[in-house]
């Protein structure tokens, strides 16, 4: 939209040359204005998570458990916290088809990465048991929220059947893939 | 903003008379073409219900319920389906509160008056106790989604204590405020 | 009891005038008796939370957030522990609704400071995982009780969203201003 | 039973040199008997259902909703009915998400049309709400068992979102397809 407006805003200039330096001024302002508004829509519209951006991040998600060995559970869920897609890898855990959704609440129920949300949840800590909340949370590592290209939280993934790392890992390649590809 | 838009171009028409024809037409051109461009934009983005929005349809939905001579439970939920405001009328019904919300979130869950869901779920219904999904349904009226100024839904409000058509009556005057106020 | 009263006032009047000074001290023990009697029957009579003391509380959590800078969710239950008012702030998080009802229940069915509670429920703790209860309970800070000008506990306040701290203070501000108000 | 067959192939060998008519019709018999084991044997190994075949059964199922024109939830279960693969449909409605996966269960756990089950849950029906059982079921139609070549029941799909003959037929377009597939 922004390169729409660039080109018409050229065309523009070429003939504002030939007319008179007052009409050539309200123009410039109006395009100014006009250009404005467009970018603040823009910008207080996190944009919607969609099924064919889900799907994409599962792909990269399975990619990466190939390359680290593994097998497991990928959910995506968007902005509302409301599932959109899911896999569970051929032989991967049963269990981890709950985990991998709640991993992917959790993280969008809180903004954050499950693992992170662990180290305040343990005995002691600040927000211990936590999870009994909200139906029951997952609190480590394997969720991690999808940003789109303005660093708006439009979602989140939750990764489950490897190790807390590899579970993190493969979560963190499938939210940058959406990302990216913004 | 189209108010906005209307009346710049406007001033531009008074200022246009003393240009060239080519000019013109040129100019309005780029005009219908960025306000389409803008109200795109506007109608591909739903815009996000706001606490104040929903406290607004809640004091609507009270005065309606005193109008009414009845005692009400209200439930506002966002277009995730996620619980925004809720308040329960002195000597309203206890059980009244469970219903109010579960009512708001079918009307989001299915985009939907939750009467007419209603029709559709008796026995022999199309959709007979599909009550069942979601962890409990409110299929009688009541529930009402709430759109935005472009018919957008971006949640629904739920309210539960006096007769059913109370109940709409109610909950119809609470999105309506939120629609007439956008 | 006035009835009662009136026939001891009565009683007693006959007495005074014929009696002296060891008469006069039972006289006063008695109505030392009478007065604490007559103040423990308002004790035990708690007023009840009305709508507009929980939404008066609400609106204070939130100015309380605003100084604070930060974003909660805000419930207020009654003496029943049932919901009589909730807001989410925009922006705060969706995983706090449930948390902040939580608190709130919690802070009301044992009558306790949240975070108070959080301290017997660590392992080893005399109340260990009572979380588990009721359908879940939330155990660190932000759950405080209501109490009225007597001091009777007529309902709680749960707030989620903001540091634990945060949470509290800005429950502790709400419940007062119910408790102030009366 | 590969090293059965082989050692009565060698022992079998050696006797058919050395015997007349009447022992190549036991034995022939016992080949036909032999046969009649394998082929039972293979029928009773339900083969698993995969991802891939879940997924392109999703597949399917989405293009089958295009081309009738609506938007859907697509659920797929395994033998176990455990969620192998889900997906929602950008605009689709966010309570199919639960209908679609207790559909797909539904029918796994009756190994039947869910639409079937449905003419039996009715009041008066001989399995009158059964919806209350196994967190909740879907008994209209959008449910249907996937097969495998050998009619082994493998696990089941369930679509939510369009009418219920709209879920019906994409639901049984993806579970075809599974089955054609092998």
């Amino acid at each position: 939209m922004k390169n729409v407006l660039f080109v018409l805003t050229n065309n523009l200039s070429v003939d504002l040359i030939k007319q008179q330096h007052r009409m050539k001024i309200k123009i410039n302002s109006l395009l100014i204005l006009m250009l404005s508004l467009v970018t603040l829509t823009q910008a207080q519209t996190s944009s919607e998570l969609k099924l064919n951006e889900a799907e994409h991040a599962i792909t990269v998600a399975k990619t990466k458990a190939k390359e680290l060995g593994t097998l497991v559970n990928i959910a995506v869920v968007d902005s509302g916290a409301n599932l959109v897609a899911f896999v569970r890898m051929d032989k991967s855990y049963l269990g981890s088809i709950d985990v991998a959704i709640k991993k992917a609440k959790t993280a969008r129920y809180f903004d954050i990465d499950t693992g992170k949300l662990g180290e305040l949840t343990q005995p002691g800590g600040i927000i211990y048991n936590i999870e009994h909340s909200n139906g029951g949370l997952i609190t480590f590592p394997g969720g991690i929220p999808i940003k789109d290209k303005n660093d708006a939280i439009i979602g989140a993934v939750g990764v489950s059947g490897g190790t807390i790392e590899q579970d993190r890992a493969i979560a963190t390649a499938a939210a940058n893939a959406i990302r990216n590809n913004q």
